[in-house]
């Protein structure tokens, strides 16, 4: 494969992370390493939408050590974000020939979009686009979802950060629950629309400590309520305060949110309807069924924001995905999405790959099986170990007056 | 003041703090620095509740430097809580008595209480009691409340640790919501049933780095909600992304509560009604007025349970005014609470005193007036140098596979 020489943009996209700015300062370093071949890199400011107006900014002149650091310790998307899809080729060309001009114009080759499902799609149409038109360029597409509903990829950045607060978090409320010996049952709704990663993470504790939700429900599994009523009355019975972690995603076997329940009929003082949620749902239920005491937390964007909870981790690795995509660009690869591949388990050990982005778009990756219990109620030893390393480690960022210190473009 | 020589009870009462532990951890560390005088200190489980079951674990016997470090960094009350408020004298003088029989019998002669405004109710009826019954003892109260609402003392422990919690989340929350162009407005709702401390803090940020809320409501005034949609108009004309905190307690003129709107006539799927608070009501309120995208956030008990967030200000003192109870106690002080003050704001310094209890029991302190600005929609300069010390510092909790080590009784 042959150098290929110009100028770098890189672009955030889909909703934010506490270590998709990380993932922005490896594509940096990575850049910076090879000057050589790409002389700039500019930032997209909110993604495409930005790219398109040609709202660009040199991060190639901004940036030194201390701030590539800062940066890693920021939470959200520091060159902002969209939620663009672009449309399917043939339908509207006009936005691919104002993106080709824009390269042309500014003598980009190396295209990098760090972002979910959708980002992947980009990369991938893009990558169509740029081919049939001759412009040679690398695009390469660098995971980031604390969702972690990848494939292919081990896990993806964000998640460890995000799984590191839910895991830390849970142990904290159970702590809190556990003061008072009156029953009381505490229901903890985490995201996760499709797929339960991150409300599986809350169970780590129980391999560490023995600290973990009595209960755990996942959407891939059907929401029974007759038999969630058993699983609390059993745990009623064993002690006072019961701790339960749900899915914001938990159906009923017909394919029905639980949450929705809370939203046919309910109208506020103004006339309004609205979904009160999940954990809500399960709190009314609870207490309409056993009349305890009954509450309901939705940890809400804290568990995507929370850089001062950084997993080290997730941090290490978000890193190296950007730098690794700008290695792999500058060695030939394009049209692929950077991986992270588990070499080993104990101790831990993950390399960057990359892999065709058409076999990633567009797909959702479940929670494994065997990492869930029988029951369907918790989290087996299995998927635990899976999950452990992952939040492995703290990161340590600056802190001024008592807050931590950001890098804001 | 002869010198009275006895063992020591210690037990913590009212909602959890991350610091409550720490204060814990200092009553400890004085009563073995005076073991000379305090032979054995125990710990009552679940408060008073457990005194009166006699269901007492000897704290002397288990506790190293350790211990006591973990301690200070574990979250919620170690000893377990209660809610029991002690009748009036004379009223039901069974449980006095009761109480007085477990003194006798197990030779204590100091009473350590760790609590809010009704432990402090606890440590007066108490100590009338034992002086009209001739049983000499030191009694103590030592203050926690996340919700820094206790009089004399400049602030209470447990206070700057939430506080941190506070400052630190809205700032995340700020990025968060920065990333994308579309006009949106985030409601954040904080505790503070009463006043607005814990609120206020959400502004420290300003100070610091610029990063903190465009509106921010306390208790403190009556909430209009004209004004408040002319002061919405006026953040989304600025930018699209407008950030508001308000305290769970804010009401309208009349005294009825902001949440309260959502509460009446409002049912679910199987008719409960319910309250869903403040930030959900002002979240529907700007949707219907504004019609952009609204959400609600709710801190919940995570801001009273972050341990892992702790401010070092504020463990430092919860650990000195918990020495300092027991110093104090041994020099002959009874029928006090421990106190925090301040001695001068830059350098911070606070010195460790005491009052007498029956003058801050069942009062409650507001936030300052001049800590309010003139529109009562953000705090002042004057406020937040108030606050700023207070979260001042990180707490360095020890770590294993990922997750921070806890001290469980």
């Amino acid at each position: 494969m042959s150098m290929l020489k110009g100028n770098a943009v890189v672009g955030q996209s889909g909703g934010p992370t506490a270590a998709i700015n990380a993932t922005l300062s490896g594509v940096i370093r990575g850049a910076l390493a090879h000057s050589d071949v790409i002389p700039t890199i500019y930032g997209m400011r909110n993604g495409v939408d930005g790219l398109l107006r040609e709202d660009l900014i040199n991060l190639s002149e901004i940036f030194n050590e201390k701030k590539l650091t800062d940066l890693e310790n920021t939470p959200a998307a520091a060159l902002g974000s969209c939620r663009r899809k672009l449309p399917k080729p043939g339908e509207n060309d006009a936005v691919y020939e104002k993106l080709l001009e824009i390269f042309k114009k500014n003598d980009i080759r190396y295209f990098f979009y760090i972002g979910g499902n959708d980002s992947m799609d980009t990369v991938a149409k893009l990558s169509a686009y740029t081919a049939e038109n001759d412009y040679e360029m690398r695009i390469i597409g660098v995971p980031k979802t604390i969702d972690n509903d990848l494939v292919v990829t081990d896990h993806t950045p964000g998640f460890g950060s995000a799984a590191k607060y839910i895991a830390v978090t849970i142990q904290e409320i159970i702590r809190d629950c556990a003061v008072y010996t009156t029953p009381a049952v505490t229901v903890v709704e985490i995201m996760g629309r499709d797929a339960g990663w991150l409300t599986a993470a809350s169970a780590i504790g129980r391999a560490v400590n023995g600290i973990s939700p009595d209960l755990v429900y996942l959407p891939e599994r059907a929401f029974d309520m007759d038999k969630f009523f058993c699983d609390v009355k059993a745990c009623l019975d064993r002690h006072p305060n019961v701790v339960i972690a749900v899915s914001e995603g938990v159906r009923f076997a017909d394919g029905r949110y639980v949450g929705e329940g809370t939203q046919s009929g309910v109208a506020d003082a103004f006339g309004h309807k609205y979904l009160s949620g999940t954990g809500k749902a399960l709190e009314l239920a609870v207490k309409e069924k056993f009349g305890c005491k009954v509450r309901s937390v939705e940890l809400n964007i804290c568990q995507r924001a929370a850089a001062h909870l950084q997993s080290k981790t997730d941090i290490d690795e978000s890193v190296r995905v950007g730098k690794g995509a700008v290695d792999a660009a500058v060695s030939g690869i394009t049209r692929e999405m950077m991986t992270i591949d588990r070499v080993s388990d104990a101790p831990y050990r993950a390399e960057i790959g990359h892999s065709d982005v058409s076999k990633i778009a567009n797909l959702i990756k479940k929670v494994n099986d065997e990492f869930i219990n029988a029951e369907g109620n918790n989290i087996t030893d299995a998927g635990i170990n899976y999950l452990l390393p992952l939040i492995a480690g703290e990161t340590a960022p600056e802190w001024k007056d008592g807050l931590p210190v950001y890098c804001i473009l």
